[in-house]
């Protein structure tokens, strides 16, 4: 089954604005609710949103092996469920429906008001329903920071993390799309230089830049998933902000890890970028030293080139660009974080999300928390109103952009961007 | 609406063995497969179990306000979202249709026939769709215990221990119910004294004796339950077997906690016990010093009195007692733990587990894991077939039985039990 809805000279008969993130070779796929309260699977092309459950019931799917309702749910769950094989006829035929050469959606009227939207008149919503969520930290400048940080200098990073994709089990409940605002949370926190903890507001919220990816149906209880059979369980990826509360963090986080410090919320991008879409962006992997265990041994080009972006915008002020880094720094590939995760047996299932932990650069201006870029507090970022920040402010509004860029197109993520409301008070 | 079913002279007209952890005051909530392959949701009164849907079908529950299919169900989730109100009137009426002085159901055998199954006539299934998992860290003697091997003998309890019911997110993939076993998992340790780490079959696999409370919906996302309502919000308990790898936890587990030590499998007893039906065994949780910031302050008995024992068999040999503790040593109480998971607004929906770490009395041979029994490996137990363990073996079986005992009933929750097998071999 080739991968043809790469191909760069592919045009739409839908227009796609210059340097849109969603031009015909990219095909995410989403769920949004129409203005008529109708929920759907879909996809998008420059600004428009397609509703992939309405091309079914019209029969664009014709000649693919699809259960009758596959678009007409309120999650991808059952889609993903079906396997590498019918996303790419699905991805394939979506691609050949919108050619520029293919009359027959375009010059059916009827069909293409039943079908296409205008995307600001649908309201995304979350693509999957989430069954588990695992954060790695994946970022070796990021490990390196925070262990400068938290714990010593000389011995940032600590002795396991160049062996193992450290990661650690997040809350579905709490995972949000692009758009809905999230509350400060309250917390206990020690006093620098206290003994006695005081619980209230956290005064050190943080926002954290990563990507996710979402698996599919992997392995039965017990079973591993080889590494060089990995990504072929990846669906695809979304932008993640895993909001993060520094203060609660520092003190609840020994021995068992964060917990209400992360799980008050984490903001995801609503368009799943397939990993065929990324395809002409894979580039190499930083070298491993020391060589990995045999089982996370991999050879080629194993990550993916994406620009990601975290702009910072108070109420009513532009957003200021605060960080600007590449998911290719990342020093665990995706694979290696799933075979890793699935090694002891443990069963992965469609839906679920597995984020990258934050990713930092090699520059102290491509680092992707504020933890990191104001070091701890101590460089505040001078914001374009004049305003500085050592952390997030209430009413802030935090946007993470991610785009591949190659010189032909552009396969984007859109955005993920999330208000910071102040701490919810009982009425 | 008064808790009724507990009334200590009430007798059902099915039969009841002595001892039975199933009384007519007990009727616990849990989900089953019958010899025609039919899922329903059903209760157990001795060695009965009784199918809801069936029950519902014949109009056995008219007068509350069910949707139509509510028991014919493969998940209690829904039930339990309708709340405690509705809680406590299904199994008001349980108990009353099953008394001894009630003829309406005893008396037609024909709804018989379709109602009650003899227990080993139906496969018990996981009771409810577990979207998130965490699990405590609540036991002041565990806790104690695992800091003096871990860490530093002199400052076994950390620093936040005494303020903070400290938790973190577990894996809801691989919870399985009794009698579905498990595989020894693979993983990556550090060999003591060496400096690279290997790749293997964990040679510390352990159970961790714990219960786990299963909740209802809980709050909308950004606001938090107050600790005088967090009691409202839990329907049941459950045992519950937490299995943990301890060389694959040693090495991976900072900073960011357990993961694939403990994600590879969690087992679980398959009857939930509500809170009303351990209402009589009610009891006072430790002294708590110091005394716990505002949002975590509780008065009266807010813990219960429930025995707890794990066995430990190898094949075709005899189970031996290897720990005998009780669930009210526990420092943290459920109500404590569910203010705290909520106090910062994180969401917890129906079916929410949430357990309550490893279960550690006062004494030696009340600790709740291998790990703590045999201090680390040091001192092997003997088993009664003559042969001793440091840790679990392949092919040993261990359960966990738990029950509440006064002078007029028992109220049980019959058994967690798991056999261990080899690791997975792909072929």
């Amino acid at each position: 089954m080739p991968n043809i809805t790469n191909d760069p000279k592919r045009k739409s008969w839908l227009e796609v604005p210059e340097n849109s993130d969603f031009p015909i070779q990219n095909i995410p796929f989403g769920v949004f609710l129409t203005k008529d309260d109708i929920i759907t699977i879909g996809t998008r092309i420059g600004d428009y949103a397609i509703d992939l459950g309405a091309m079914q019931q019209l029969n664009y799917f014709e000649g693919i092996e699809l259960t009758d309702d596959m678009f007409m749910q309120d999650t991808l769950n059952d889609f993903i469920s079906d396997g590498k094989k019918t996303w790419r006829l699905v991805r394939n035929r979506i691609g050949d429906i919108f050619d520029n050469t293919n009359p027959k959606l375009r010059d059916n009227k009827k069909h293409c008001n039943i079908i296409i939207f205008k995307i600001d008149e649908v309201e995304m919503q979350l693509p999957v329903l989430i069954g588990d969520y695992t954060d790695f930290y994946s970022s070796k400048e990021h490990a390196t920071n925070v262990g400068k940080m938290f714990r010593d200098p000389e011995n940032a990073l600590l002795p396991n993390w160049l062996h193992i994709p450290v990661g650690y089990h997040g809350r579905s409940s709490t995972i949000v799309p692009s758009g809905i605002p999230v509350h400060r949370p309250m917390g206990q926190t020690l006093p620098n230089g206290e003994t006695q903890p005081v619980f209230g507001p956290s005064r050190l919220v943080d926002f954290e830049l990563e990507t996710a990816f979402i698996t599919t149906d992997c392995n039965i209880m017990g079973e591993n998933i080889p590494i060089n059979e990995a990504e072929d369980y990846i669906f695809g990826m979304v932008l993640l902000n895993d909001w993060s509360a520094r203060d609660i963090q520092k003190w609840e986080y020994v021995p068992l890890g964060p917990f209400l410090a992360k799980n008050f919320a984490s903001s995801i991008s609503p368009w799943i970028v397939t990993l065929d879409a990324l395809e002409p962006f894979r580039t190499k992997s930083p070298k491993q030293e020391p060589t990995p265990l045999p089982y996370l041994q991999q050879k080629g080009k194993n990550t993916f080139d994406i620009n990601l972006e975290v702009y910072v915008a108070p109420e009513k002020a532009k957003p200021t660009l605060v960080s600007k880094t590449n998911f290719k720094y990342m020093y665990w590939s995706m694979a290696q974080q799933l075979a890793h995760h699935t090694s002891n047996g443990c069963k992965v299932n469609s839906g679920d999300m597995m984020g990258s932990g934050t990713i930092s650069g090699p520059n102290p201006d491509s680092f992707g928390s504020m933890l990191e870029l104001t070091w701890g507090g101590q460089n505040p970022i001078k914001l374009s109103n004049g305003s500085e920040r050592k952390f997030i402010n209430d009413n802030d509004t935090v946007t993470i952009k991610g785009y591949c860029q190659n010189s032909q197109f552009r396969i984007g993520f859109g955005e993920v961007s999330t208000k910071l409301l102040p701490t919810f008070v009982r009425k």
